[in-house]
């Protein structure tokens, strides 16, 4: 069971507090992506300083790699990849899609092969809540399929259906503790009555949170945001509600004036290992000729550490010369932009002036 | 000018300190490799964190990339990398030989074609001195020749002359200041006399330190210590030696035994990318199957980050999925582990038991 309060509103934007074993998250949140147990790039220390307060790790990368037994045996993800706040997992289905190949659905679940080695390997909903429980994953998803988009109606509807029989499943996996939760996750692509059919099926079950899946995979940011808005309204307004895999922030300023309140998206850590910096006057390629010989910081309003310490020249040169550092600083600058957007959006919730604050210029 | 102290000595091994404009360096001292103006997938302050005092830069490399010019109008090295303490750089005349192609030395100097893009440049005493002058370097170091091992003796005799012509106008070239100085090069081979002469020539033209070059290069550990054992008598008692990229942790206790005080090598940091582990008891190669579920740090009297808060079975796991944050940890153990065994062994010099430590089971 998670505890989960919304100390404030703002239009449907909510300023929100959810408690878990492993601390407190404050809402809306971002969370930055740990695939295989690792923020790429960064100390857990580091991510913490940021001042995020959750990770997602990848059920399945991390059910191929190391395993999810070893992750068990050596005391749970937490003390495994060292970081004592907050995780949340996905269940696996959404990589399943996106990187495995020869997959099979049915009923039972979805068997598909490594992409790393080719292995055979299968996902039930009882087998993905299985090894979330063995990762000691603070919030645990469902299994679901993520269909592509566009996407045939009559398929939509079926693998809606046949997700929400799976969150039913999950949920009765789901081993219930104090401070350790599960999400449903909301399918239905752009279509508002499936997504309402779903959004009900789900609470009929019952979760800790609920999620919107199947967005962000080529809609564009309005058929998104409409379809956010025509969700919303049928969720708890009780419970966190979580978008998955999103986004730029300007998606996530959006998704939350729509009463969204979590977040996770590997653009801040993929973009720091291209040399992609966000700052608050947009997006600057590191590699560009233009920062050679610039003395100034990234972003002379950002704390962290690329910023208080270095100048645009150096962190071209390190990209130019290939060097980690160039990725373990702009990493980190990345993840603190987003961390510090989400507590300025929660600062602006909580003084009723988001609708203010998102008249901002934001990517 | 730098002023340098010998505290004490124990046989021919010295504790020492050498005060530069950025710092005191005690000695022996081990000095990690920020090639390109970073130790490669560290933090400046984790090298700090480290106990080292001192790094080494590449003039070769930095010349070419960003180029002196650039880093000078930063502010210069210590500013452009974020690094407060010391600084050496090497004269660019190693890396010359080693890395570049169509090299072609004449009494003036060195021309040579960049390995990053065959681009034609220029390497003299006067040039060499010039560029570390802009890189603000505490301690620069004459333009010599490394000659290869095996080499012709006569060829050997010719080239160590030519060097020693070269310390010459090196020194000449060298704007003397309060805290910065510049250290000769010994060469001379495996040759007592060309060493005994190199050395001559050295004393006669003054230096802030004295190296010894020309060693590592393929004759082997005891060859290396008896040509050392020639060599230091020669030099002077009250100024810092230095013996160039060298070496794993029983060259340096030998050479330290030998009268050497400070070293520099890429191993640990290299070695750190390459998932090899110094320990206590050897070294470990942390993709081997046999940490995969070894819950133990690599080392449990090692204070560095990846000792206390990770397992065998983490780093391993690290490495398997070629994460960068496993270089970062691996890197900063091994820093950790060779600026421990300095500490340890000024130590043993303070309490006059240096021989007995030197009989511990060193890699």
């Amino acid at each position: 069971m998670l505890k989960f309060e919304v100390e404030k509103t703002c239009g449907r934007a909510r300023l929100g507090h959810l408690h878990t074993a492993h601390g407190t998250v404050d809402t809306p949140a971002f969370m930055p992506v740990g695939t295989v147990g690792t923020v790429k790039a960064m100390m857990p220390e580091s991510v913490a300083a940021t001042g995020a307060q959750i990770l997602l790790g990848n059920t399945y990368h991390l059910m191929l790699r190391p395993g999810a037994d070893l992750v068990q045996k050596m005391g749970g993800l937490h003390k495994f990849m060292n970081w004592d706040k907050a995780i949340l997992t996905d269940s696996g289905g959404f990589q399943v899609m996106s990187l495995s190949k020869l997959r099979k659905i049915t009923e039972d679940g979805v068997e598909f092969r490594s992409h790393l080695d080719g292995s055979a390997h299968r996902l039930t909903p009882e087998i993905s809540i299985e090894i979330q429980h063995k990762l000691d994953s603070n919030v645990t998803m469902c299994l679901d399929e993520c269909p592509p988009y566009p996407c045939d109606r009559s398929y939509l509807a079926e693998s809606t259906r046949r997700s929400m029989r799976w969150a039913k499943r999950s949920k009765d996996a789901f081993i219930d503790r104090d401070g350790y939760g599960i999400f449903g996750i909301c399918q239905g692509g752009v279509h508002e009555d499936l997504r309402k059919e779903s959004c009900e099926s789900l609470i009929d079950i019952g979760f800790d949170g609920y999620a919107i899946g199947g967005l962000a995979v080529g809609e564009g940011q309005e058929l998104m945001f409409d379809t956010i808005e025509k969700t919303t309204p049928h969720l708890p307004a009780d419970k966190p509600r979580y978008l998955m895999g999103v986004g730029r922030p300007s998606d996530i300023i959006g998704s939350v004036l729509r009463g969204v309140d979590m977040f996770d998206c590997v653009m801040p850590s993929r973009s720091g290992r291209t040399a992609q910096a966000f700052t608050r006057t947009g997006v600057l390629n590191m590699r560009n000729k233009c920062h050679a010989e610039d003395d100034s910081p990234i972003d002379p309003k950002c704390s962290c550490p690329a910023c208080r310490h270095y100048s645009r020249a150096y962190i071209r040169h390190l990209f130019q010369s290939k060097e980690i550092l160039g990725c373990m600083l702009l990493t980190w600058h990345n993840i603190q932009y987003y961390e510090d957007l989400m507590r300025d959006i929660r600062q602006a919730i909580r003084e009723d002036r988001l609708e203010e604050f998102a008249k901002g210029d934001f990517v």
